[in-house]
């Protein structure tokens, strides 16, 4: 059994969750739900987002002396924030700072002036699937629907403390 | 010159560099700094690291919740963790959580018992070039020389408050 477990954790849960499913599921609303599940799909770290107080400084830091190539400014004056984006080849850091009143960064930057990691950026097949699923499992989204993002898809915030600590963003992509 | 600045900063600034130093540069100290920059790359993210209070609960959000490809914990006495990798095909998370006494991450469980983000780990393919390089930067490091970290291949620690906040490990692979 603990092989199987195994194999199962490590196979992700979704093949099994389907394999369950035909296999073994008769009561509706079990098979409901884990159809849901087994139809939307966990995808890669779009981008881990970190604030900061000195744009110009962080920027500097990662294309001059690390030497990663790094974005123009982007405003998003919809979203409150200024980003730009670091590429590392495999994934992106993006880094946020304030832009206008009321921005979303300020309370952040307001307990950590430096500056720190302020979310990550996980992608899914199909966010509304997701959403569904994930309220059944009692994770609290941070919004009722999900919006569009700084990349034009749609996503959504799951709460920190359903996710160890962490601001989980999800982006259809 | 606007449009060179963002190609430099599209393309990295180490092509540019070494273009730099062969077609300009005759002082021998700048050519011997940028010799060195120029012999050292940064490659992509190899894990986001998040410190948890509960191994087996954060575990669990990631794989039965999200669905994700998790490890078996990996007890690592020498470094005062036990972790677990979270597969996201293009890089990884790392859950942290402390184990004996002294953890290196007590002190940040401490200030946020619910866990939060701990470290980025990017991947150098020259780690003593870079450390040479950013010691010249005045990026301070955590400690004099590489050890070797949880794969098993040379890593460091850069100072937070040198880094935009953020803890940056890199791995040479």
């Amino acid at each position: 059994m603990a092989s199987v477990m195994r194999f199962i954790s490590l196979a992700g849960r979704r093949s099994w969750l389907y394999y369950n499913k035909v296999e073994q599921l008769t009561d509706e609303s079990i098979l409901r739900t884990n159809k849901e599940q087994a139809f939307w799909k966990l995808g890669k770290l779009n981008h881990l987002a970190i604030a900061v107080p000195d744009l110009e400084k962080a920027t500097a830091f990662y294309r001059d002396v690390l030497g990663a190539s790094v974005s123009e400014q982007l405003p998003l004056p919809e979203h409150g924030v200024t980003t730009v984006f670091i590429d590392l080849g495999n994934t992106k850091i993006e880094l946020l700072h304030p832009l206008g009143e009321q921005s979303p960064i300020e309370g952040f930057l307001a307990k950590k002036p430096e500056g720190g990691m302020h979310h990550i950026c996980i992608e899914v097949d199909d966010i509304k699937a997701a959403m569904k699923d994930l309220v059944s499992n009692k994770i609290r989204t941070l919004s009722k629907e999900p919006r569009i993002g700084a990349h034009n898809k749609p996503v959504m915030f799951l709460h920190p403390k359903d996710c160890g600590g962490v601001l989980v963003e999800l982006e259809e992509a």
